[in-house]
């Protein structure tokens, strides 16, 4: 198989509901997808290597100067990132895949592979984002507002994106076909299909 | 309502099966459409009106001459064409609309109008398509021959649509769902929702 694989990155503002929805997208349509390495402590039930690579920050820095991270960014003083050689050996093999990845990462990876299709996840509004995140119970009020002032750069710059997706209360099951119906109509593009005028004169 | 409509063009080679493909896809969901005008003659069952509207020569150059078709193709030695006061109106209500129109014609209104969307409906095979002109049994020997010429053009100039739909033998129901994902999707693009960040902090 000659054909690449193509590159979802789905993305979105702490609390806007990436982690859920991606799930989902992977229980109607298996995907392949990447595990992100993070140096931030598992919440209960995140297991390593399914959840996260959890590292430590020298584990996380050596990897980072040995070039073997796709993209990599500091939230709340923890570093989160994507190792490389899997999604590039994903994408050879001609399969897509999932990234489901932090703002300041998403950019990055569109930056060094700019073929990458990328997906925005919004939440409709202010408030429900901040019940969202304080919801959570997980987090000191101080890292909550520096969330929500990240979210708010996030938000401001979502035209980076190709696709943005709004994930409504109750939005699960819509946001997660919404995805699902853009992966189908990237595989519609003309300039993926370049081959098919060739298979019509066979 | 302030937000224009969208504008899709669904278009192929004669005998590519754009015309069954649209007609699923407004059993599907009810969109609205365009009627063409044309100086062919009706086949059995066509509507005036309905199908097309069908003007002789000099009807159909008058509305040229007085800038009242959107495109306009001669094909067969018959004129094909878009009245342009109906589409227009349609967007400007802020509705979605569907033109089902020769290739010739829809490079014409790309130009004219860059944001529709296009795409293109192509026959599986050389051999498909071909019986598929001779199984309509209504065009002499020459117009097949004619059309299949014509079609050689399009099919290799495909690549100035935005997607490709491939109507494979009974591939009408997934081509229609290919086309109604399509339309959902490009309502999903970042550049059509500019106005979601606002929304977000009222």
């Amino acid at each position: 198989m000659n054909k690449k694989g193509l590159l979802f990155i789905i993305s979105g503002p702490a609390g806007s509901g990436k982690g859920t929805i991606v799930s989902r997208v992977r229980e109607l349509a298996p995907f392949e997808f990447s595990v992100s390495a993070t140096t931030r402590n598992p919440r209960p039930g995140e297991i390593d290597g399914v959840h996260y690579h959890f590292l430590t920050k020298e584990q996380f820095e050596e990897k980072i100067h040995a070039g073997e991270m796709l993209e990599h960014a500091k939230y709340s003083s923890n570093y989160y990132g994507t190792p490389k050689a899997p999604v590039e050996k994903i994408l050879n093999e001609g399969k897509n895949i999932i990234l489901e990845i932090e703002v300041q990462g998403a950019l990055q990876v569109k930056e060094k592979m700019p073929e990458a299709v990328m997906i925005f996840i919004m939440p409709p509004n202010y408030e429900t984002l901040l019940s969202r995140i304080r919801g959570r119970g997980t987090e000191t009020e101080e890292v909550i507002q520096e969330r929500m002032k990240q979210s708010h750069f996030e938000i401001d710059h979502f035209g980076n994106y190709d696709y943005v997706v709004v994930n409504e209360t109750n939005g699960i099951e819509k946001a997660a076909e919404d995805i699902l119906s853009i992966m189908r109509v990237e595989n519609l593009r003309t300039l993926r299909n370049g081959d098919l005028a060739e298979k019509f004169y066979k």
